[in-house]
């Protein structure tokens, strides 16, 4: 009987992911604010699927071929040619069940494709509104896990290292942890935990002052909230979609 | 009157250096266990210069050409062609004053160089046994800096980290912060200062599990005490000199 726990990594950039094996691993996508939190959203009220996109043109050449919603923004606003946004807020279930939604998330995308490149078994999302779904769903399959932080333009973010360090706290005991930088998610999670909202308000997170500069604090807010659409999405063919 | 601070940010690995900009910025490169800390030492007890080295065949040449002490490891002990290990405690007044140290140190003199290359005004190297003087120096030349870990393979350690967070939380007033990283490597250190040793230790950390591997509990404990051999080291012309 082999009783060795399978590993777990965190990779706080997809610029260190050519450092990790990903063969036979699961890899969770994280994009806390908003690209990971909105597909949990949109996923949990009943969307039929959602195809991540890296750019505008992308996502305007799939509403040509296929019925479906296009949403992106550039600035705090969507963006030309396309009809909605990245806000979480958006996907109500009235609004967005039974649809196809074609999602452009630039730092989110790119960090999906890679790992499908470099082999991954599975890819997943996760955010704080799928939290507990997502380490439920880790600790249940007994494989090596690889949390893949997308950041921005490759920086390291707060808020991605937070959701890392949220997971290894609820999964660390069924996990072999020999990776520093899932240590140090996991120090910033204990020192932010009760209150993230005034944590990155405080560290004065990149990203967090992009979106209220836009006004988007209730945004930040709900993404910082946990379990409120407990789905687990997986990539499966183009396509990001729950069992 | 310009009143306007000079920026700070930290780069966690040397894969993610492409993403600062080093024009007229100071580098401070950090390599804590034990690079940057036997460094600081050797320079301290009265070295005439100290030349970092990649690898064993270049510390070799070295002392072919000039009067050198080599000094360089391969899995904790004196690697075959050189005289000398990496501990700190190897380079004592009696033993280093007045003599040129070619020092092996495959992540510190990697970023070293890379640095050089992508124009940094001026290169410095940092560890917890001159953390004061490196400060004081950051602090007084009112220029942009970078601080610069040099990780393990390209993989965020505890140890590199916790040196930034240590500095950041001495020069923050003096410096425009805009850069999680930072934000991220100052709380590592507000939660392990207390017993930076332990904190190693309960969190795993890999580095700190290689050297007590081999041996080095001693070493480990020197490196993480604060300004027991406060110089500064500047890189000049391929030497580490203090002025």
């Amino acid at each position: 009987m082999n009783n060795q726990k399978p590993t777990l990594y965190t990779c706080l950039s997809p610029a260190l992911l050519h450092l990790y094996d990903l063969n036979d691993t699961i890899v969770v996508i994280i994009d806390v604010l908003r690209a990971t939190s909105t597909i949990a959203t949109a996923l949990f009220n009943g969307a039929e699927c959602i195809i991540p996109v890296e750019n505008v043109p992308q996502c305007i050449e799939w509403a040509q071929k296929i019925e479906c919603i296009t949403a992106g923004e550039r600035d705090g606003r969507v963006a030309d040619g396309l009809e909605y946004g990245n806000s979480p807020f958006e996907y109500s279930r009235n609004f967005i069940a039974g649809k196809t939604l074609v999602l452009t998330t630039t730092n989110g995308t790119k960090l999906l494709h890679m790992a499908l490149e470099k082999g991954a078994i599975s890819i997943i999302t996760g955010s704080f509104p799928n939290l507990s779904a997502v380490c439920q769903y880790l600790i249940a399959q007994k494989r090596s896990v690889v949390l893949g932080c997308a950041a921005w333009k490759d920086k390291i973010n707060l808020e991605d290292t937070l959701f890392a360090g949220a997971v290894i706290s609820q999964v660390k005991k069924h996990f072999d942890i020999n990776c520093d930088s899932s240590q140090i998610a996991e120090v910033l999670y204990q020192a932010g935990r009760q209150d993230m909202f005034e944590f990155l308000k405080t560290k004065n997170a990149s990203h967090y002052y992009r979106l209220v500069g836009y006004g988007l604090e209730k945004d930040i807010q709900y993404c910082l909230t946990p379990d409120t659409a407990n789905v687990v999405p997986f990539y499966q063919d183009g396509k990001l979609i729950i069992s």
